[in-house]
C-alpha cells in the first residue's frame, strides 16, 4: 500500500524530491504545494531574463502541474499556501491563494522545501522608491516590465552577492544605468578581497556604478542615500542583500531551528519529527571543512538533499559527507568560481587552522590560441599536511573546470601533491600541457617544502611605502610600459651578470608579469646564496588588478607608473 | 661542486627537465642537444598552423638557445645530433648537422628525451606521391608551404589518430579537399566505437572524405590506392599512422628496451644505467588501470617525468603512481575528451575485469542559455565495486571539464557513488545544477544496484531486425519528426493510461530523446510489475549519431525514419 507524501514548495528541492519519489514507487500518493503560480522554474536563470538572454519570462518555467500529473502522476498544486502543520494529527492546512478556500490534507510523510526569502529591511523612506526582489518568475517579470517603462534608465541594486551582481550585469547589458551598492568592502564573498578586485574592475569597466563599503541609510523619491552622504538615482531599487530561510511553518510546528536560524536536520535531512524532512535553502547543513553548521543557498546541494530524502523514505541508503560549497558566476566577459574555504571565511569563523595560500597566473590555454587569456588562481592548503582547503579562479576562460577539479580533490581529502599528479586532458584549444591546477600543485608543494618564500599582492603597497627593495625581472620593454614605482629592473636574462647590484643583507622582493620568471629568479638567487628573497605571488598583473579599483575609487596615488591587465 | 648534466632532445621533456634542473641548482652545468633547428616548440599546436590559427610557423617556437642561456644559464645546442653514448666512459658523441663537425662530451648524468618519430611504411609507389609527416616546426612549415603552391587542393591524410584528425581538420578549415584514411573501423582510439561515430559524422558534415576500414595498398602519381580498390586523389600525403619511440641510441648503448619497444625505466625514470634517465614518448610507463607497461605519447606526462627526473637528480622525493592517460581533441565545432580505460582497450588487452558502462546525454548548461548543447558522456566502472575505470565525453560544450573531474576521481580511486556526491560549481552559463558528472554517478549506481536494466545504442539495429518491442516514450510530435522503424509511440505522459498495450511476457525496450524520460518510464513500468523492461542508453539522439555515418557510408537501410541530431 502506498503512502501519502506531501511536499511544501514546488521548486528545485521540492520538485526534485517529488520526481525521485515517483521513480522509487508507483504506489505513493505525492502532492506538492506551491504558494506561487509556478512549479519547477530555473531560479538561477532569473537574472538572465533582464538582458534578454532568456526572452520570455515563461521560458523560465520548466514544468507545469499538468506535466507533473501526466508524466509523473504527481499532484502539483500551485497558488496553494500551506499555513500550518499539525504534527499531532499529521495534517497540514492549505489556503488557495486565488480563492481563499482553505482545507486540510493528511500525510504519512512531509517534506519541507520552502526555500529562503529575500531580506527587505525597513529603511526610512522605503515607500518613496520602487522596490523589487528577485526570487521567482513573477518577481523577475515584474521587475523587467517595470524597468522597460521607466522614463529614465537609473536602477540601483543593493547587495553584491551572486544575485545582486548577476542582476546588475544583466540590467547593464540591457542598457540601463546600474548602480551596485555593497555595504562591506567587497562584493561576492566566495572570493577573497585580493581576488575580487578583478570583478570590481570588470564592473567599473562596464560602467556599473559600483560602490563598496557604503551603506544605504535611507531612501528619497527615486533616490538612495548612503551613509557617506552620497546619493544615487534609482527609479527602481532591487533588494539583494541576502535571503532568510523560510522557517515560519517549521517554528510554529515546534520543529527545531538551528543556531544559524535555519531548520535543523539530521544526516538524512529529517527534522526532529521522524515523519518530517526538510531540504534546500531553508535548512542548515554540515560544512565538511569548517566543521560547523552553515546555510548554503545553492541549487546543487538542494537537488542532492531532495534525492536523498526520497531515497531515505524508500529505505535506500544515502550518503551525507557534508558540504564544501562550490559556486560560479559570470560577470560580463569574466568568469569566476570558488570551492571550499577562503581566507575571509577562515578569519570570520576564527578557525584554528594553520594554512597557507598561493596565487598563480597562467594562460588558460596554449598562448598561441587566439582566445588564450590569463587565469588568476588562488589555492588554500593546510600546513603542514598540504591538504587542500579551497580554491578560487577568475578569468575569461574555463575557470569552472579548474575549480571543479579542485572541488573533486577536496572531496577525496587531496593534497597539493595530488594536484601535481593529476592527468588532465590536454589539447591546445583547451588548456596548457601543464594545467594551472597542476602548476598550483607544484607551487603549493614548493612553498610547503620551504623551497621559497612569497608575499601576496595585497602587501605590495606596504612594501613600496616602506621603501623595500623590489626587483622587476621583466624585460626592459615590459618595464617601460608600466612598473612599480621605485622597482629596480633587472631582467631575468641579465640577472646572473648583475647580482652585485642586489643586496644580501636586506629582503629582496621579486616580481615579473605573472610570477613565473620571478619564481625562477627567486630560486636562482637563493641558489647563489641570497637568503632573503621573496617572490611576489600574483606579480605585476595581479598587482595591477589589485590596486586599480581602489586607486580609481579613492583617487589615491597609484603604486605603479601604469597598470597592465594583459 | 656542480655536475655536468647532458640532455638529449630539446622539446617538451628535455627543455622542461633542463629548466627544473636549473631551478634546483645554479652549480650544475646543463647542456641540451637538439637534432633539429628548434628547441622548446609547441608540438601539439603544430596542426593549427595549417589553418592559420597560428599564423607564422616561427610562432610555434617558444624559446631559443639565446633565451635558454640568458634566462636559465642552459647551453642549448641546436642542429646537434647525438650519435652514440659511451656508458663506460660516460661520454656522448655529437655531430653538428650543419657542419658535420663531431665531438664528444662527458657527463655525470644523462637524460634521454629523444621522443618518437612518425612511422612511414615503405608502401609500393611511395616515391610517386609527396609524403609529409608532422613532428616538428620544420615539418609543418614544409607541409604548409607545399600545399599552398599546389595546383589543386587534394590532400590525403593517412591515419585517424589525434595528429591525423587535427591535420585533416585544420587543412579542411583552410579550404583544402581532405581525405582521411583509417585502416581500422574507427578513428581516435581513445573513444569507443559507439561514441566515435559522432566524430565520424562531424568530419563528413564538414566535407572531409573520411574512409575507415580500408587500407592503403599502394601509391600512384598523386593518388592513393586502397585495398578496396578505391583511389583517392592526393597531391600531398600526410603520414600519421603512428609514432615509434626513438630507441636507436639507447639500444646501441645497451640500455634495456621494454616489451612495448620503448625504453624501460624504473619508478624514477632511471634506465638500467644508474646515471641515465629517460622521459617522454621514447619510454614506456606503468598504466595504473591496465597494470601493464604502455606507451603514452602525451605532453603532460612528459613534463611530469622531466620534473621528476630533475628532482631525483637533486635528491628530492618524487611521486610515480602510474598513468591513466587523459587526452582531448577539437574536431571542428565538437570537442572530445577521454580518460582511463575504454571498452576497446579492455578487450584489446583481454583484461580480466568485470565492468559495466553507461551512456548519458544531458544539456551541457542550462537549456535556456543560447549555446546550450547536448553532451554525450560514457562512463565505465568496475562491478561490483563501482570503482570508476574511465570516461569519454563528446559535445560542443565543455567536455574537458567533465573528463578532468572524472580523471581526478580516478586518481583517488573514486566510485560512482563519489560522483553523485561531488559539489561542482554551478551557474546557468556553465552547467546544470545537477551536472552530467553527478548524473552519470546516479545512473551508474542505479545500474550497479540493479535498479534497472539497459542496452547500448550499438545493439538497437539487432533489436529492430529481430522485431523486438521498442517503445518510444517521446511526445507524438517528436515521434512524427523521426523515429525507429517499428517503434510503438507511447508518450511518457500517456504511459500510465496505456499499460495494457505493453506485453508483460516479452522484453520491452524503451527510449526517448536522451534517455531521461525513458528512464522514468522504465522505473514506472517496473514498479507496476513489468519485469523485463530495458532502457536504451543513449536513446534516439545516440542512435541517430551511432547509425548515421555507417548508413551513409554503406548506403544501408536506416533503422530510423529520420535522424535527429539536436
Amino acid at each position: 500500500m502506498g503512502r501519502k507524501i506531501l511536499i511544501i514548495g514546488g521548486v528545485a528541492g521540492g520538485a526534485s524530491a517529488a520526481a525521485r519519489l515517483r521513480r522509487n514507487s508507483e504506489e505513493d500518493q505525492i502532492i506538492m504545494f506551491e504558494r506561487g503560480p509556478h512549479v519547477s522554474f530555473s531560479n538561477c536563470s532569473l537574472p538572465y531574463h533582464l538582458s534578454g538572454v532568456i526572452k520570455a519570462a515563461d521560458d523560465l518555467v520548466l514544468m507545469n502541474p499538468e506535466l507533473f500529473l501526466k508524466q509523473y502522476n504527481i499532484d502539483a498544486r500551485i497558488n496553494s499556501e500551506v499555513t500550518a502543520i499539525d504534527r499531532q494529527n499529521k495534517t497540514i492546512k492549505v489556503k488557495r491563494i486565488d480563492s481563499d478556500e482553505e482545507y486540510t490534507e493528511n500525510y504519512d510523510r512531509l517534506i519541507l522545501s520552502p526555500g529562503a526569502s529575500p531580506i527587505v529591511p525597513k529603511l526610512p523612506g522605503i515607500e518613496s522608491v520602487n522596490v523589487f526582489t528577485v526570487r521567482n518568475v513573477v518577481d523577475i517579470d515584474e521587475l523587467n516590465q517595470f524597468v522597460k517603462q521607466m522614463d529614465n534608465k537609473d536602477i540601483t541594486v543593493i547587495g553584491g552577492g551572486y544575485v545582486g551582481v548577476e542582476v546588475a550585469e544583466n540590467l547593464s547589458e540591457a542598457g540601463y544605468n546600474v548602480s551596485l551598492i555593497e555595504a562591506t568592502n567587497q562584493i561576492l564573498r566566495p572570493f577573497d578581497y585580493d581576488m575580487v578586485q578583478i570583478f570590481h574592475k570588470v564592473l567599473v569597466d562596464h560602467k556599473v556604478n559600483l560602490i563598496v563599503g557604503d551603506k544605504v541609510e535611507r531612501f528619497e523619491e527615486d533616490k538612495v542615500v548612503l551613509a557617506s552622504g552620497k546619493t544615487v538615482n534609482a527609479s527602481a531599487v532591487v533588494m539583494a542583500i541576502g535571503v532568510s530561510p523560510e522557517t515560519y511553518l517549521a517554528k510554529e510546528a515546534g520543529l527545531e531551528i538551528g543556531e544559524t536560524g535555519a531548520i535543523k536536520v539530521d544526516k538524512n535531512y529529517l527534522t526532529n519529527d521522524p515523519d518530517i524532512y526538510a531540504v534546500g535553502d531553508a535548512i542548515e547543513v554540515y560544512h565538511a571543512l569548517t566543521h560547523t553548521m552553515t546555510k548554503l543557498s545553492l541549487a546543487g546541494p538542494a537537488l542532492k538533499q531532495a534525492r536523498s530524502v526520497a531515497d531515505h523514505i524508500n529505505h535506500k541508503s544515502t550518503l551525507n559527507k557534508g558540504y564544501i560549497g562550490s559556486s560560479a558566476i559570470k560577470v560580463f566577459e569574466y568568469n569566476g568560481a570558488s570551492t571550499g574555504l577562503n581566507e575571509s571565511l577562515i578569519k570570520a569563523l576564527d578557525m584554528k587552522i594553520n594554512y597557507d595560500s598561493i596565487r598563480v597566473i597562467l594562460s588558460d590555454k596554449v598562448g598561441l590560441m587566439q582566445d588564450a587569456a590569463p587565469m588568476h588562481f588562488k589555492l588554500l592548503f593546510e600546513v603542514p599536511t598540504g591538504k587542500i582547503l579551497g580554491a578560487q579562479a577568475i578569468g575569461k576562460g574555463d575557470v569552472t573546470k579548474r575549480i571543479d577539479i579542485v572541488a573533486t580533490a577536496i572531496k577525496f581529502g587531496g593534497t597539493v601533491e595530488d594536484l601535481k599528479d593529476l592527468e588532465l586532458s590536454y589539447a591546445p584549444p583547451f588548456t596548457t600541457a601543464k594545467d594551472i591546477v597542476n602548476y598550483a600543485g607544484y607551487v603549493g608543494s614548493n612553498l610547503l617544502n620551504g623551497d621559497f618564500k612569497q608575499v601576496n599582492v595585497d602587501k605590495v603597497r606596504d612594501l613600496v611605502e616602506n621603501n623595500n627593495i623590489i626587483i622587476d625581472v621583466r624585460e626592459i620593454y615590459e618595464y617601460e610600459r608600466g612598473h612599480i614605482k621605485g622597482a629596480i629592473n633587472i631582467p631575468l636574462s641579465e640577472l646572473r651578470g648583475r647580482i652585485e647590484e642586489i643586496p644580501k643583507d636586506k629582503p629582496v622582493y621579486l616580481h615579473c608579469r605573472t610570477g613565473q620568471r620571478s619564481y625562477n629568479a627567486t630560486l636562482a638567487l637563493q641558489n647563489m646564496g641570497f637568503h632573503n628573497v621573496i617572490n611576489i605571488t600574483g606579480s605585476f598583473l595581479g598587482i595591477s588588478f589589485y590596486e586599480y579599483y581602489n586607486d580609481k575609487l579613492k583617487g589615491r596615488d597609484s603604486i605603479v607608473t601604469e597598470y597592465n591587465f594583459r
